[in-house]
């Protein structure tokens, strides 16, 4: 049994887990401290084998780019006489080739790639990454030697030592093969010591019996995964739920986002080869950040990256293993979900069951589908994916959920809110209705609702805390005389709050707006005129046309159209005069 | 001579020209008012005359698929039992082979189509669109007879039917092939009768001599070119410049827009077959709309919509044709442009420029190398394109310029303001510094100016109104006293306006803040607290964070900071006692 050195104290609850992606490039000149690419573990066990080699990119040598006939400038020719050799023809492959297509970067087969290996052709991870990757213990040790943070583990080679293991680190306990596992195979959780032996034998299919590590909490609790995936510029988050679904971003703090970064970056380090390495991480209860584990390749769970990035994995990776610059690895689109389309059923009913979930899909605006064509049809098999971005993660997860239903209600997709608009009392109805006038006139999806900070303050604490993950982007809060509705909600969110001073009995509205408007540092209301709600709903328009053309299209329509109201009208009035202006 | 029916007063100049782009799914049961594509012409006539043959997609037959071992069930497979074939092996048949991949639709090569054609297999589009759009006259006329609106047009035998054309059109005066013409070849413009015979001759290579259509104005000015793309809810425009660039969106009215698909639709309803319809149409100075030509197909300037749109044209234009339903063809991203890389030189030192300019652009953050692996460089020849897309015009227009220079300023990409902070007078100062520092805090890039609405209106005037094309996605406006400044700039933008009331010397700040808050309907501008221009930093990170999920992110860490501040000093308070920490 080799013990690890690290935590002294009883480690705490695993609560989520995040995976890492870094670029290097080829030099190791430029670290890229870039992509954290989520993973997608399949966490039903299961009894399927496939003995799958690792995928390994191999660039080819110089001495074959010298045997061109256009001389010694290598570099003229773009990447279009960089050949790169690609072993594995899963769907991993599939997307490489066509990221290479549109940069004209060739693909060799397998056999050809080993007579070049035979010729000393370098391979992109080394061969030395490989072996540390290939065994799950190996690359435990190598890490904890990098003091990357890890949890507990151990190494087992029978019952009596996981029950051992059991006995050190408690349950539920994870046991895992040490070498060629994928796609969640090879690992089975085991609740209490008399799941063990039943933990034990669902691999007695496995490759090697004797290799087995022991690995605390590795995969609980399953609802709270989380994976990250990150840009050089800052963080973007994804979270991960039960199986198929990866989303993009994740709601996680911006500290949990640097440290994620931090430990990537220091286990990729610590690995020889350029490409994109998929770092998996646990997140504790208590803000730890600890190392699962590292895969030297492009991702199942990075496969967004394709429409939702500047630059997709795939191309990230042939950029990083010919030479070339990095590209840009930052979202283009707010959100994005990622299903994996996994067997359903053997043989023609499967293929039957995924035919009618692509069928949806197509319907579905912004969803890509990706159908990877394998022969067969098995259970749990992943034989295609399903990407959706969209402008906010509310949008996006209700097309997910029209995906996943049986019928389209061809109207759901559109109606989540974008803008909310909320009001203390029904007697400021007469005047917040024009915000929803004016939004239904532009298109925009809204909510209308009364919420009290004064007499359902609880009510207001949830609903401006939510409001941002339900796909809310702006909050419209109208309210009268000691009006504390818009501050409050801005405080409880980082959505703009617009504010609509709502004219009392007395003070004329003065005080209402002054209630709204004179909010101290750090937390801003964009207050409107008194009574102007139809203001308010123009705001929240030109506030979302930043990143909607379509609607700052519109809105400066809307300013011509206005102007050509009071043109009309001077156009009358200096025709007819100012008496015959008045008495009509 | 044909004379056209039509104008009968002198046609006013045509000042731009857009081109729009329609999706009709194969049954045209659902008629999908949706993309324009930009029309990249090339300006610059040429003597290449290069025999192209137009692209033709045909869709196997039912009798192919009937034959296939899966039986009759022809859904079940998705569409990787669909074989589509395409005539034509240049980069658009290369960019939808990569769109068909992720579908895993399979294709075949021209001579088995040449064997399914002989068997009857349905071509798209139609053997009878094709015999319209290729002869441009024909295409004039049939759309004509189809009351779509078009410029002066007729038909010319000899150089002194060309005179008389001139004599009757006026000069400029363009002519052009009616057949075989493509990338702007067989077309040139006379400017005035002693240039006709120059014109004519440039066509001496041309495929048929006798074959001239004289065409009033099409190409001028060349500057005002513009594009439009469409989608189904609203209108994306396109600006395009001299030669190589297309900008998406341009800025052209939502009018404009309506009236441009409004004749698109027209256009292509008038054609039998589905896929991608590439229209290209005029803006006249009067604000009409005339059709120039129809291309059946993807077209060069839709490129962009490969990372720009959710649906590409390519996997749209597969989506028709093989009778699937149509995607969403809107934008996902604010701002594109799309590059095409044209051969400089003959030969290698034409490689080696084109090579230079895709080193600088695999630099470019947001930036999509295509290169088409062509085997031969001539002078002019679209040998690659490179498409930056980005959060606003302003923004990916300078990583262009960055692009298109021979050094590369690492900064200068980032650094095109989002922000634009004004004052009245520089007294503001001490006050509005407050919002550079938090947009600094947050890496917004911001340009602060001094912009005085009554000291200086003609600026005040010029900066609003442009702010937009510049990439400013918000502006702060601070003033004191009578505070015109942020009405009177959100009165000439779309763009949301925060306004800072600046405490004067009476009244303290209540006049500047009553002058800014109480604006008429129709033009809201987003007050803050007077003073409080910190509160207009935060604001406008606010606002820029509803799409951009990193922003978003940092304002939730700092309301958590700044939660975090305060309770360590409730902390000190409560331990402490208050009369200690009053002391202190």
């Amino acid at each position: 049994m080799h013990s690890l050195k690290g935590f002294s104290q009883s480690p705490p609850a695993i609560t989520s887990a995040t995976t890492s992606l870094a670029f290097f490039n080829l030099n190791r000149s430029t670290v890229y401290r870039s992509a954290f690419i989520p993973m997608n573990r399949n966490m039903k066990s299961s009894n399927n084998n496939l003995l799958k080699v690792p995928q390994t990119y191999c660039r080819a040598s110089l001495e074959v780019q010298d045997a061109s006939p256009r001389g010694t400038d290598l570099q003229v020719h773009g990447v279009s006489q960089t050949v790169v050799g690609v072993l594995g023809g899963g769907q991993l492959g599939r997307m490489l080739c066509e990221a290479a297509s549109q940069m004209a970067i060739k693909h060799v087969d397998a056999a050809t790639l080993e007579k070049l290996e035979q010729q000393g052709v370098d391979c992109q991870p080394k061969a030395s990454t490989i072996r540390i990757i290939q065994d799950k213990y190996l690359q435990k040790v190598h890490f904890s030697r990098h003091a990357i943070p890890l949890p507990k583990f151990m190494q087992i080679d029978d019952l009596e030592g996981a029950k051992n293991a059991g006995d050190l680190f408690g349950y539920p306990l994870m046991i895992k093969s040490k070498r060629l596992a994928y796609d969640g195979r090879g690992n089975a959780v085991a609740k209490n010591e008399d799941e063990i032996s039943l933990a034990v034998n669902e691999k007695d299919q496995r490759p090697d019996p004797d290799d087995l590590t022991g690995d605390r909490n590795a995969l609980a609790p399953l609802e709270d995964m989380l994976v990250v995936y990150m840009s050089k510029n800052g963080h973007h988050l994804l979270r991960e739920n039960i199986c198929h679904i990866v989303k993009s971003p994740a709601n996680v703090s911006w500290k949990i986002q640097k440290l994620a970064t931090d430990v990537a970056y220091k286990a990729v380090s610590s690995l020889e080869g350029a490409g994109v390495f998929a770092v998996e991480l646990f997140l504790t209860a208590d803000g730890q950040v600890l190392l699962n584990e590292v895969a030297p390749r492009p991702h199942n769970s990075g496969h967004q990256t394709i429409e939702a990035c500047f630059t997709s994995q795939f191309e990230q990776h042939l950029r990083a293993v010919v030479g070339l610059p990095l590209g840009d690895p930052s979202m283009k689109t707010p959100a994005a979900i990622m299903y994996n389309i996994l067997g359903e059923e053997e043989g023609e009913p499967g293929f039957r069951v995924a035919n009618q979930l692509i069928g949806r899909a197509l319907r579905i605006p912004g969803a890509t589908v990706h159908w990877y064509d394998k022969p067969e049809m098995r259970k749990q098999r992943k034989v295609g994916h399903i990407t959706l971005v969209g402008s906010s993660m509310g949008i996006v997860e209700t097309r997910l959920k029209s995906m996943l239903r049986e019928e389209i209600n061809e109207d759901q997709p559109a109606a989540a809110p974008r803008v909310g608009i909320i009001m203390g009392s029904d007697s400021d109805l007469p005047v917040m209705k024009d915000a929803a006038k004016i939004l239904r006139e532009f298109n925009v999806p809204a909510e209308v609702r009364i919420v009290s900070a004064h007499r359902t303050p609880e009510m207001m604490f949830s609903y401006a805390s939510s409001a941002r993950e339900r796909g809310i982007q702006v909050i419209i809060a109208g309210a009268g005389g000691a009006a504390h509705l818009p501050g409050m909600v801005a405080a409880l969110t980082p959505l703009p709050v617009i504010g609509v001073p709502v004219r009392a009995s007395t003070l004329d509205g003065l005080d209402s707006l002054l209630s709204i408007v004179q909010m101290p540092r750090g937390v801003p209301v964009a207050t409107v005129a008194i009574n102007n709600a139809t203001n308010a709903g123009l705001l929240a328009v030109r506030l979302l046309g930043i990143s909607d053309i379509d609607l700052q299209a519109r809105m400066a329509q809307y300013q011509e159209d206005r102007r050509d109201e009071v043109l009309v009208k001077d156009d009358k009035l200096e025709k007819g005069g100012w008496e015959d202006y008045l008495n009509s």
